[in-house]
């Protein structure tokens, strides 16, 4: 039985530990939270406090507040040489203070609070300083999902980054189409099985020959009329520097 | 039965004979491309010809050229007052010729050559000049999709470019996450689960509602650490930009 507790009840927070609490050979032996009110839901089932000078006894600390609280966590816990690990991206695990076992459990998926993930097809990267810590996380992490990834800060780092590309600025892409449906009285669901096949054409096809569109055929008149019809300036200049950039791509290997 | 003709085969005329060519009541009487090439694979099942002057009787004339083509294919036509349509996001049906009844047979998916869709999930969208011709794009519609709307030109326009940003930017942006996960050694598949999510997600969550990222809790510590590790420049003005209109998009209503 691994022995874990949570330090944090943001979306990762949550969503870990609703994962965890129903894994076999898992213990959630705590909650921590800054404020209590996000603790009041969990209270019954489990082991909760505000307090972080009450932290149990447990296998594995796993921080999941914000990047820029990490450290000061770290600091702040009541304990020395235990296994402390952080969930975040772009964290190196040098940033946990040395008084403790240091070590990260990457879950690379994006998690709002109004969805369910399903775990066993999250890829969890983990990372940790010595052999005898990096087996405890990756049986933690195969309790939860079929996809373990034994990656470095750098590796971590840098796929953060990509996921930035590949999530964040993708949603931003489907805000920006839905704001144009609106503004000319089209239904945005027109769009969602264009954004389905988008995603699952990359089962078949790299992104590179999945590529279509103006931009990629170099059509001049079309982006030229696109640019025309938008009206917000910043949403010209996405258009502007993303069909320059496809054009780039497939110009240089044309 | 309705009677087809299609007029090029690029990626959308061929997935739409694929898809014609098995629907109950339609009947494809004719391919026509401009080289005799593409005609080949098809030669056995059905009447091809790299003729235009050749172009047989049929109740639907569809053009599946590129966009910059359609006005003069629509000129060529050895025939006058039939329907033709064509099928393009971006083109009005004004610039189909006269001597012909007009109309437009868009399906808003992305087509690739290498990839087969379910034309039942797919919107078709339809626009003919009057009621009889509109119940005719109608029917065929209808015997491929379960999603059949009809709009006008300009709605079609804006659809295009709501399209652009949802599927071609998108698709950009996987491109740029995997280059970097290829700097980094890193196999772009981990990345698999959180393209499908983030599509995904749009089910139960706005675009709106679904963003995450640095640039939406405005955490210029994580941008600036990003926009050092980007070594290409474009992909760095791509990452600046994007994140200032999420931040924007947040700022106005927080």
């Amino acid at each position: 039985m691994i022995s874990v507790v949570i330090i944090g009840l943001g979306n990762i927070g949550t969503h870990l530990y609703k994962a965890l609490k129903i894994a076999e050979g898992v213990k959630v032996s705590q909650l921590y939270n800054r404020t209590q009110k996000k603790l009041n839901p969990f209270r019954t089932a489990v082991n909760t406090t505000s307090d972080i000078t009450k932290l149990i006894e447990a296998d594995i600390y796993i921080i999941a507040t914000s990047d820029d609280t990490i450290k000061s966590i770290s600091l702040c816990l009541p304990f020395t040489d235990k296994l402390v690990v952080h969930t975040s991206g772009s964290v190196p695990i040098q940033t946990l203070t040395n008084k403790n076992r240091k070590g990260s459990f990457y879950p690379l998926q994006t998690f709002s609070n109004d969805t369910t993930v399903d775990f066993k097809e999250i890829p969890i990267c983990i990372e940790a300083e010595n052999t005898p810590d990096l087996s405890v996380l990756q049986n933690l992490a195969k309790k939860l999902s079929n996809n373990v990834y034994h990656i470095t800060s750098e590796q971590r780092k840098s796929m953060h980054l990509a996921a930035v590309f590949a999530n964040n600025f993708t949603n931003h892409m489907y805000y920006i189409a839905e704001q144009i449906c609106k503004e000319n009285k089209v239904p945005f669901t027109i769009l969602s099985p264009l954004l389905k096949e988008t995603a699952l054409k990359l089962n078949v096809l790299s992104p590179y020959a999945a590529q279509t569109g103006p931009a990629k055929r170099n059509d001049s008149g079309t982006i030229h009329r696109h640019l025309g019809e938008l009206t917000n300036a910043t949403y010209k200049e996405i258009y502007t520097i993303i069909s320059k950039s496809i054009t780039n791509t497939y110009g240089k290997k044309l």
